[in-house]
């Protein structure tokens, strides 16, 4: 390809892991199929309204508060312990079956690979462990070492100066169309990976590649 | 009550309207009696994703977006002019029973009274029309005239000075947790209405005053 990358920086949940574990233990302690895709949408927006007012905590610590929020719109009671074992399976999911042999192939031709999320540095490690793919990575980040959240400016910023590449050099791999969106206005390259559900955000520019799937991301990237 | 504010900032949809017909239609067209909460939420989300990143669209367009990001994950195909009948209940929203009442009470006790909005100019004007609440208001002002949603502090300032007033001196009424996050780290007072599902954000500081709706805010703040 032209203008090839030479470091490819990866979204972690629901690009690399399939967070369907959570997502059912979410559903049922709140009694509702619909509870997790609404409580990830608002974790998502709370970590930005965080990092619009100059606010962190980290993501863990919104996701239990967004998590409250919603038990308490439904008037269920839950302990800080009950919360925190709802949402445990964060660092028990299952890598998407393609992940291994197309993170495999990308580092056998040569790219620098990243994992870069806004999880905390501590979940991210045992996500990575937990799922096997932690052998692929030259680096692990968390958006904890900026102290903002995805897509703010300075997080990509943040990678890309801890992966010493220039923005030019860098390819975001994610299947969030905000994701996309932040890290092309940042000037790096984008790939969107189309997960189930997933789409781009029509306002913003194009991904440069948009692959079903990291090994189907892997074949166009070693074309 | 001490520390008086002097003029009363209030957020429009959700605070003083019923956004139940919107909600309706979307959920009709998608099929899907939970597709307008989490529209909504992502509505929420992709306009900060903007405004972290330097973007500005109007609030109409990020939602006709969203919807159709929501649309396409369900495989559902809408051209433009059916997206836009979709969505124009929008400006057709009831007021909350209480909100004339409350918004009267509270013109006759002295204070200056704001309409403040994520919502585009015109269909702001519109809503205040359709709802008849216009008449209590002293301005009507959307975040356009800042190009930063709410809740960036940018927002905030920019009515503040539209207002000609001073942070301290001014209260943001609103249903929102992030709002009232956002207007308190900006310096404003607050004042959060507990519409129904609507939660305070855990990891933010407490509003100054918690109403169940309009007219109980004008009681506690003429007392």
């Amino acid at each position: 390809m032209r203008n090839r990358p030479e470091t490819l920086i990866f979204d972690v949940n629901e690009t690399l892991l399939d967070l369907e574990p959570i997502k059912k233990s979410i559903n049922k302690a709140l009694k509702d199929d619909g509870a997790a895709e609404i409580w990830f949408s608002q974790l998502l927006h709370y970590s930005l309204v965080e990092s619009i007012t100059g606010t962190y905590h980290d993501f863990s610590k919104i996701a239990a508060a967004v998590f409250r929020m919603n038990a308490e719109k439904r008037q269920i009671d839950f302990s800080e312990e009950e919360i925190r074992e709802v949402l445990s399976p964060i660092t028990r999911l299952p890598a998407y079956p393609d992940a291994e042999k197309g993170l495999s192939n990308l580092k056998n031709a040569g790219y620098h690979l990243v994992a870069f999320s806004n999880g905390k540095p501590s979940v991210l490690k045992e996500q990575l462990h937990f799922s096997g793919l932690e052998v692929f990575f030259d680096q692990v980040l968390s958006v904890e070492g900026a102290g903002k959240y995805k897509p703010h400016p300075e997080a990509y910023n943040y990678a890309l100066k801890a992966a010493r590449s220039k923005a030019a050099k860098a390819m975001m791999v994610a299947a969030h169309g905000w994701d996309i969106a932040g890290a092309r206005r940042a000037g790096l390259q984008t790939a969107f990976i189309q997960r189930p559900g997933k789409q781009l955000f029509p306002l913003a520019e194009e991904p440069n590649i948009q692959a079903s799937h990291i090994e189907d991301l892997a074949e166009k990237m070693t074309q």
